[in-house]
């Protein structure tokens, strides 16, 4: 274990959308995220500090893209992923009636052996998203 | 913007698998992260308080998952995907020689025009790892 540096954490979930448009529309509505970086290939939306939600456009990073005299390597990806994200516990009834009103349907509610809750929804390209609450994960 | 309630940023970023035991032995080896739960569908590695690194198995999740009186939904993904873990800005050469000591590839570096620095290299799985320093987004 000596001589491994720090991780601060994941930095960059990313997922990969047909109509990155709609998408980056469904997040800024529904969780009032707004993009940081907003192109054709993707929008990185902000997330809270230090959390950053991008959307790829699926087949858009294929090959490297150049970026100063280095390049990005290429990735895609394909089918519904699933992602979570964090709410605090008081806030899990707002959630529920802000999906709700915002015409985005529960998929699912999970009250998990180890405490904590969690809402399950689908965004517009199919991805499974979570709600959860602290209690669902030993380190949350 | 009324009424929407808070988020407290991304909790679990998952990456699907074909060998879940190997992918999770490279994380566990180069990124010193523990395993909180592992199932033969799923393991789910402490990537710090509060971040969550989830290997499914691909195909594992494709019917609805019960738990209690409930059920997970079900979710699935191919491709190689992209992700990124935050790191120090002062622990980026140590990190260039911890993964060229393990044996993982620098695939590329990037300075980033607004500030910050980026290493990639590749899982087993071939999944697009970054590692990146502050300063590369606008809240981060």
């Amino acid at each position: 274990m000596t001589g491994r540096p720090k991780i601060d954490g994941v930095l960059e979930t990313c997922l990969y959308c047909d109509d990155v448009p709609a998408t980056r529309a469904f997040y800024e509505r529904v969780f009032g995220f707004t993009a940081m970086v907003a192109e054709d290939r993707i929008v990185a939306m902000d997330a809270g500090k230090g959390h950053v939600l991008i959307l790829f456009r699926r087949g858009g990073t294929t090959a490297p893209v150049p970026v100063g005299g280095s390049s990005i390597p290429p990735h895609d990806g394909a089918g519904p992923q699933h992602f979570a994200f964090a709410i605090p516990a008081a806030a899990y009834g707002d959630w529920k009636r802000h999906l709700e009103d915002e015409g985005v349907a529960v998929e699912s509610e999970v009250d998990w052996p180890s405490g904590g809750r969690s809402l399950y929804f689908r965004d517009p390209e199919g991805h499974l998203g979570e709600l959860a609450t602290p209690g669902i994960w030993s380190n949350y």
